[in-house]
């Protein structure tokens, strides 16, 4: 177990263990690699715990992961872990039968099942990959989403990763990372490699 | 494939395609979370790739990374993709038969063994876990890291992480990512929880 000391004790009347069971909101933004990638690394830890795992990818296209995605595809079907169910909006999200062509509108049937799933807790950990764009853009409530997260049941972990997450979500957020872009192969001319960037 | 095109293109003599096979050195620098992780997240991709992965772990406790230590050997195991082997420094070297009670000649024992497997080319994916602590005390001579960085044979990828990554690294990198902490539970009070922490 990690040694670190929290700063400070928070007046709250939770005892640790309570507090070491809080569901966790967590928020990988900034212009820099590693959000999303940093995520699936949280995810083993998560399948580690046997707990199921459901990715949604707030994405048109997600060809970019297809690394991450077979390999927690395969990790979670060899039974010593927690399960994985892996949503891609960029083919149509499973569980929509019709075609949808307006980026918006997918987005928005995204989040309807996010707030299902929570409801009826069928996850334990969530990736919401690149769902702040959606916030971002306006095509779905941020405001709403801080409430369904706030009154989700259970001990539901939530990581949301993206650019320009909006500040609220921020705040609300237990924690927060920034990846800081300081040196990109592409700045020197490098086009992006198989196993490094996809 | 990413679509993302170079900023510049180098008068390097190399094709697009030379450049997009050159072994890169990744760097997971500052205070934030995410370093470590970030790292294994992109061991998914080269285990999707079916390369050799080695991890190397300089910190004398590595219990915190149970979760994706236990995943990737899960993984390494599979036949599907790459192989996994996982060096921990923390239960002293597998390699190494007598014990050694030093951390910095521990730390130098791990060092003198990625030495010889990138002369050896054993792995096509490195992960140097935590390894900017034994540059940054001096235990290990950036410079000698370097040389043999810069000297490595073949298409071997590395990436390196931790705090206070000496600059010369930094400079000398293809790939340079910051974490900042924005946030974190521990701030609020909070101590780690299992499957988020480790």
């Amino acid at each position: 177990m990690p040694q670190g000391q929290p700063t400070t004790v928070p007046d709250d009347g939770l005892t640790t263990r309570q507090r070491r069971t809080q569901p966790v909101l967590a928020v990988h933004t900034g212009p820099g690699k590693g959000k999303s990638t940093a995520a699936f690394g949280l995810a083993l830890r998560a399948w580690n715990q046997g707990w199921p795992i459901g990715v949604f990818q707030f994405v048109k296209s997600a060809k970019w992961k297809v690394g991450e995605e077979h390999a927690l595809r395969v990790l979670g079907g060899t039974g010593e872990g927690g399960t994985v169910a892996w949503h891609k909006m960029g083919e149509g999200w499973s569980w929509v039968q019709r075609d949808i062509a307006d980026s918006e509108e997918a987005a928005r049937e995204g989040w309807e099942q996010v707030k299902r799933d929570l409801a009826a807790e069928t996850y334990r950990f969530y990736v919401l990959d690149e769902f702040t764009y959606p916030l971002h853009w306006g095509w779905i409530d941020t405001d709403e989403v801080l409430a369904v997260m706030k009154d989700r049941p259970g001990n539901q972990h939530v990581v949301i990763t993206g650019r320009n997450a909006p500040q609220p979500l921020l705040d609300a957020a237990d924690l927060v990372t920034e990846m800081t872009k300081v040196k990109h192969p592409m700045d020197a001319g490098r086009k992006g490699q198989r196993g490094i960037e996809w």
